[in-house]
């Protein structure tokens, strides 16, 4: 398969939005990026930030914030945007993205407020105290292409692992073995299974796209999304992606994800936090 | 002055919404609560909270988003709110706050996506690695009640001073004397002036009240904040809390602020981040 390109690839072929209307948008939900039968947050995250990008001024998520309301189905969808508010370096907006149910019933799937602007028009002062996560290389982390491997199966059991070329560190894969490490963390190369390099768009999906931190504190239930928010914070270089998620605090049934992501540079492209629903056993 | 009490305190009255149609309150932005002439962004936060618990089911945040579009001024203000859905243990609501601009013109100042629940009938269960900020007790931290003293002088005069305790750990009030320790790090013991035990609503006010971290790094310019996003985690118990902000990545002119706060139990009882401007000199 030749590398695919931004612009010409899986993930923007299945996040496409078509204009209907004034701020209204059809989409078509993927069943390629579902786990089990619910549909990646991530990805429904890329295409409600495409809708907004649209009919904002400005082209790049800076601040994208989710509320999960109901389950996503692949199939039809409909994304209603608002523009909040529209300024020289930053523009607000708003996405409703709604699918139909049985009875023909418009039911939203998630609400977004974003703020947009121009990535390329920062200046390149960095001060940082961050430091990208110290994991193996790709090369040595484990992914859903090792069939022979538990991991591998574990991967490569739901639909989206065909489009996404995760690689755990084999440090926080223990859950895939059934010895988890008992701590918050997960980390991972991650790229598009077809090539396609990192554009703002992607790492709206990189920040929801591994294992969830709970199965490495030992809880193997479904760890719905109630809200995610991402900062991108620069254009990705080309390359792989290294994704840290860390979770400190699990209480009352809930947790924090907050993930960090970093290109090939060494930059600190992304940072996102959901709140979510731990369903313990 | 008597100890205030939730319900008959400052920050109660001063948050109060009216109802004045159905989802619409009308609320008084009182100039108590500013910072030079500006509305402190977690005043803000907490009234538009407020109204939102007055419409949504539940009566607890869980996880409140405020995108800041225009600049607040004291006095009158609308608040606009819409039930996006409720549900059994959560319930989403909108709120959009406005005011008049001097042609008379409705003018958008906050939108704010909120989840909402119960935090009284979520499971005692805590799992975390989190750890409460060392610094020094009440007493030995600098607040603006030390008149004779710098750091005081500096936090006593803006009017939200009158408002709030906040003692300042002296490892991190360097910046008021000249001598920024150049770490992106503030911790402050944060209550009531009037002495209100910390509740919810309070907590979405204390996310936001400390001096921006920046400050701490050398830059002494504004540092408006673009969007916020606060967790309520738990409930707070009655007393000072701590309250611990972070900041790792300022870069592009932009910087996160993570905070945390924890009450007198040791229980983290608040995470947010938010993205701000760092007007670089």
């Amino acid at each position: 398969m030749a590398q695919a390109t931004i612009g010409n690839s899986e993930f923007d072929r299945d996040t496409a939005v078509t204009p209907r209307e004034p701020g209204v948008h059809d989409a078509e939900l993927s069943s390629a990026w579902t786990i089990i039968h619910a549909v990646n947050g991530g990805y429904l995250l890329a295409m409600a930030g495409r809708a907004l990008g649209e009919v904002l001024p400005h082209s790049d998520p800076f601040t994208v914030t989710a509320h999960y309301l109901t389950a996503s189905r692949p199939g039809p969808a409909r994304i209603r945007t608002e523009v909040v508010r529209t300024g020289r370096t930053l523009s607000t907006g708003q996405a409703s993205l709604t699918q139909l149910d049985e009875n023909g019933a418009e039911v939203e799937r998630l609400r977004v407020v974003a703020g947009y602007g121009d990535l390329g028009a920062l200046p390149d002062d960095v001060r940082t105290t961050a430091k990208p996560p110290a994991m193996p290389p790709f090369e040595e982390c484990l992914g859903a292409r090792h069939a022979d491997d538990e991991v591998g199966a574990l991967l490569g059991a739901t639909e989206i692992a065909g489009r996404l070329d995760v690689r755990l560190d084999p440090a926080t894969a223990g859950w895939a073995r059934g010895k988890p490490s008992g701590n918050g963390e997960m980390r991972a190369w991650f790229r598009l299974a077809d090539g396609r390099d990192a554009d703002p768009l992607s790492l709206l999906l990189a920040v929801d796209a591994l294992p969830p931190t709970a199965f490495e504190m030992g809880i193997s239930g479904w760890v719905p999304t109630v809200e995610l928010t991402a900062h991108i914070r620069s254009r990705p270089a080309p390359g792989p992606l290294r994704v840290a998620i860390t979770t400190r605090n699990l209480a009352g049934g809930f947790l924090e994800e907050d993930a960090e992501v970093w290109d090939s540079r060494d930059r600190l492209v992304a940072q996102s936090r959901q709140l979510a629903r731990a369903q313990l056993g």
